[in-house]
């Protein structure tokens, strides 16, 4: 692989450059401001893929975002690589150091929105087929590309993108958008990931929206509509934030999975510090596993009551709304949650709050024993000198359900992150050499796979 | 006047239509996503003046939407015309009707954003004129055309226009831009408005941002910042909602201004019943309307805790906020009102909330025997065979302390609105024989201020 590894080191600033590039582009898929830059974006990514070598198709499902479909190279396996290029919103008033879209170096990491979640993944692993292909002249497989614009806003078209093109995601295996190393540098090969259920309550008072002026002689809803919001989403949860209406949906994980969680060097009280947010109590890194990825949760991700956004709106408000996502482990869909949550509602007499679902999708799982992980893991070995660690899940969501385990398709993820990456916060980022160390394992992986 | 009631009759389809065209123009100010409409709103204005005969210009202070100055007619008085072409925002998702932006006429009356506050009167009034001036040949005054785009956004730039362009202000007289009839279908005069203090309070935990995966192990902020906000506000107000801050400064009206109150037909239960909001305690007419003129009131426009825009955001927040409308009456400065809440969050141990002020507007009064008010009163006699109803003020606000009361310009509101007009409400209205009521009404006031 000595020669890969040349063409990548004397290609470092070119590759730097162009994540950069397309790190400006401020695809926010959740944005409607912003579609004419999911477009941009779309189309970059295709053109690069062109200048690769592939087939490339641009397609869109039922109004979707474009999915960039690729195909390159041939062999016995089908490798699947699933991206995506749309990030999550970001402003410098929340706070970043450097504006978002205009990403900066700075010692030795580079800060930008979509850095880490998913730019950063997506051009490593094409950077590392271009970098064999000019070493090598050919791939020892048959590499899928599937990238989409939708993962920020629950990847809506990407069961009937599946329905109705399947020969462009069947494969032998896949990496997925993810992954990361440890805090000490230890790649991380995640092998499924949660379910999501998100979801928006929304309460309306009998009132109309009333000029502010009146507000000496009429009494106001809106203390009313947000403690009954506050309320209805406190009757929800136990005192450690978890989902009180799914209790009895949990199931304990296999003793081959908690087998695993004692062998991942993670320290709950050291994430605490690095997130500026006290632990739940009673924590050890042990338990801290098991709820991250066996146990549903419910978060409150937003609440509103009347007018919230630019400048002033002088009205007496008449109504108000939660956002609320629900991570769930194997075993409990997003359906059942949703109408267990409803009938929860009901039951405790919070009738007159609507529940609208905005995305939901299923946990997923990987057989570590799956090709695809065999060799991944030998790729780690072959650039890092040691094993990845192996988490049986990851704590987020994503579809893998629906494009990978539904198609029999086993995936893993490995990707260019570190614990401080920040992703959907303020000063994403992703360390440098992280990325070109990913970049050479990826070289290796084509091969791996191919052989394993 | 009658050959001006009948010019206005025979235009009245055309009026009509016209006024349609511009409420068609979502200019809203305080959306950036609509500056180019904003744009377009001061064109269409401009150029209808021009039509009119009127010299006008466009002009812009310190980056402001236009103001359209414009003048026509001379004399020895000159009458100052305010109103604005900015609207607040709507969408039929709010629960209108019919799309806020394509007026509707339903039951003799015109359903559109604006066309209440204050397109409907900007139009009557340069119609009025229009048919002043084909009837008599020309005016037996000068008309000043004061029009701004920012009204809705609290002013921002007019005292600097004032300071910038003073002899463009200058008058004997005003009609302001607001102005409605009683439910009896009598006209009010308002002889003055409440002052106006705007402002967002912010908080922010010691947290980052942090991807919503991670709620299964750490403490969200979000009850919390939701509860702090809650508190503030709650310290702010007594039980009935006045801003405990400011009781010391409230000042009891005078036997003159109190006398005044008997004679208004104002009856809070109906209002209420309209508003479907229940009134506060012990209230008859007299009481409500002391408590809308003389006191500060202090609302809850809106509350934020972390993520509210569209679509889905999967975090854990780390940020919230409050937007709060205090009105002031004469006598309370918004500056005074601003020092006093912030030494009160203070004083209550709120020192970790931020308070920004949005706008701040003094109050105004007019003497009850100036002229422009004394040539309204005829105005009104002549058109509706009554006197019209006197307020010392109105609860609402504006700009007319700096365009008006620092300049000795009196000021008086006479408009074609009506109590269930619902300004900045949804399905706002006008009810399209008041328009023409007030059209020859107007045509009145011209003459009876050139002689008054």
């Amino acid at each position: 692989m000595q020669p890969c590894y040349e063409h990548i080191e004397r290609q470092r600033q070119a590759y730097l450059e162009e994540l950069q590039d397309l790190c400006r582009i401020p695809s926010v898929s959740t944005d409607p401001a912003h579609r004419a830059d999911m477009q941009s974006a779309a189309e970059w990514v295709a053109e690069r893929l062109r200048r690769l070598g592939a087939q490339v198709q641009s397609l869109n499902v039922e109004g979707s975002h474009p999915y960039v479909s690729a195909e390159l190279g041939s062999g016995e396996r089908t490798l699947l690589i699933y991206d995506h290029y749309d990030v999550q919103p970001a402003s410098l008033s929340d706070g970043w150091t450097s504006e978002p879209f205009e990403p900066q170096v700075r010692d030795g990491y580079l800060y930008a929105r979509g850095v880490a979640d998913n730019k950063g993944n997506l051009m490593f692993r094409l950077q590392a087929i271009e970098a064999y292909l000019q070493t090598f002249g050919d791939l020892p497989l048959r590499v899928r590309f599937f990238i989409e614009g939708e993962e920020e806003i629950g990847s809506p078209h990407l069961p009937a993108f599946v329905r109705e093109y399947p020969e462009r995601v069947r494969a032998d295996g896949c990496i997925w958008e993810s992954g990361r190393r440890s805090d000490e540098g230890i790649p991380i090969l995640e092998l499924g990931l949660r379910g999501i259920l998100y979801v928006e309550l929304r309460l309306r008072a009998k009132s109309r929206v009333l000029h502010s002026s009146w507000a000496n002689i009429v009494q106001s809803p809106a203390l009313d509509l947000e403690r009954r919001l506050h309320q209805a989403f406190l009757s929800l949860i136990d005192a450690e934030g978890r989902p009180f209406f799914l209790r009895d949906l949990v199931s304990q994980p296999s003793l081959a999975d908690l087998a695993l969680l004692p062998r991942i060097p993670f320290d709950p009280h050291v994430a605490s510090q690095e997130y500026g947010l006290p632990l739940l109590p009673g924590l050890d890194g042990v338990e801290a596993l098991r709820r991250l990825f066996f146990e549903p949760s419910c978060t409150l991700c937003g609440l509103r009551v009347g007018y919230t956004g630019p400048g002033v709106k002088t009205i007496i408000p008449n109504d108000a709304s939660a956002k609320i996502d629900m991570r769930l482990p194997p075993g409990i869909s997003p359906q059942i949650a949703l109408v267990r949550m409803q009938q929860h509602l009901k039951q405790h007499g919070f009738d007159d709050i609507e529940v609208q679902p905005l995305v939901g999708m299923h946990a997923a799982r990987t057989a570590p024993d799956a090709a695809i992980v065999r060799a991944a893991q030998k790729a780690v070995q072959a650039v890092y000198n040691q094993a990845p660690i192996i988490y049986p899940l990851m704590p987020a969501s994503g579809p893998m359900y629906d494009l990978c385990q539904a198609q029999g398709t086993p995936a893993v993820c490995l990707g260019a992150t570190h614990p401080g990456s920040s992703a959907h916060g303020i000063d994403e980022n992703i360390a440098i050499e992280d990325y070109f160390a990913m970049t050479r394992t990826f070289c290796h992986l084509l091969r791996e796979f191919a052989q394993t």
